[in-house]
């Protein structure tokens, strides 16, 4: 079988790519995730990219399971990418080959499907298709570069913020896969913020200054943000030093 | 002025997005580079784009300026990115808004586009439109996650990693901007690494292993494919320990 994984960046249609498309179009077969509650959104705009890809392609779906809170962070993911695979398998039996899963962002960054995919037996092909990540949807909203000239960039998660702090010798600091806005946890005093939420989507929300001022804002928006739409993915960019 | 800094990915038609062919269509004057020697290849791709958007934008060309090596790196740079603006501006004298600038990779990452952008006067809006970098056209070429599960990924270039080493606390390095396969500097005993270089394009090269087996391939590929083509862009990935 041969699967291709698909970025499709943030939720905007145009943050599909013409190979993503293309790739779209080819396929006998897409998986998807059922809708869960609240998150009809999202299920809105995968539907509208398959729609505008104009794929004759059969959907299946499958339920993502729970986490199992009885383990430990890094066995409950394992458990977690092995109960997925086996949904996968369960819901492809007797699928055409090729299979797409439709992927936010892109396949390579803060992703399981690559992980997941390495667990099905027989092995497929796999093809991965790069996509807009939630890091370029931010910096193209606030117009910024994500590095200064010849600086690092550390790409880091929420977790791990606030397990280890701001991490050694770093410049910049983009957080991913943060619920908790775990910039708070940091001495501020000479941190810069760039903050965005329903990056690309015309619900787009952004903010941007000094830690200190900007974090009431942030936290107030994303609360009210939340409880409007029912769901919210966010992202955001740390930097060192006056005016960024 | 409203100028479109348009991330168009690795060289392949595909990367481009959706929004990308849309920005292109719908300015009045796209500024490009003066083909240079040796360059044709690159001066090809962009011309495949532009044509495939359909877009009747005026093209307008200025000539990349040479950096003065009379003066340390970042003076070096900040005047290249002066000298760069005073040709745009010229170029554009007189040209009709919105204004195209084509982007290797996204406008965001070890790019200077954002900032001489910044120093043109009047200062214009600037829209920035997202596109594939090198770094998601390598994981994708070997179908591999940047992180591993709730890891930690620093992005520096190649003159960083000769001039300080392996960074502090880092599990995966991505190397930008490395004219100097600058990994041979560096202690290899646990490293694996990932390098493509035409990455995206039908001249697409890969090596993948434990950096002390793989970098005479990497070093010989290297050199052959740069002489056959008359440039090289690459990039690649390292991770601490055993199988990446």
């Amino acid at each position: 079988m041969e699967l291709r994984l698909i970025g499709i960046g943030m939720g905007a249609l145009g943050h599909v790519t013409l190979d993503g498309m293309e790739s779209l179009r080819g396929v006998r077969t897409i998986l998807l995730p059922q809708k869960g509650a609240g998150k009809e959104d999202l299920a809105h705009l995968r539907e509208r990219i398959i729609e505008a890809s104009g794929t004759a392609a059969r959907i299946v779906t499958f339920d993502y399971p729970t986490r199992d809170p009885a383990f430990d962070y890094a066995t409950r993911v394992e458990l977690w990418h092995d109960e997925i695979a086996r949904r996968w398998s369960a819901a492809l039996e007797g699928s055409e080959s090729p299979v797409a899963l439709l992927v936010w962002g892109d396949p390579s960054l803060y992703d399981s499907t690559l992980r997941i995919a390495a667990r099905l037996d027989p092995a497929p092909q796999v093809r991965v298709i790069p996509g807009i990540t939630a890091l370029q949807a931010l910096t193209a909203a606030h117009a910024i570069p994500l590095n200064r000239v010849n600086g690092p960039v550390t790409i880091t998660t929420g977790r791990r913020l606030r397990d280890e702090g701001w991490p050694e010798g770093a410049e910049t600091v983009a957080v991913m896969l943060d619920g908790e806005c775990s910039f708070q946890t940091l001495p501020q005093d000479d941190l810069w913020i760039w903050w965005g939420a329903y990056l690309g989507m015309e619900e787009e929300v952004l903010h941007a200054g000094p830690l200190p001022g900007t974090t009431p804002d942030i936290l107030a928006t994303r609360e009210a943000e939340r409880a409007r739409h029912g769901w919210i993915m966010d992202t955001y960019l740390l930097r060192r030093g006056p005016g960024g």
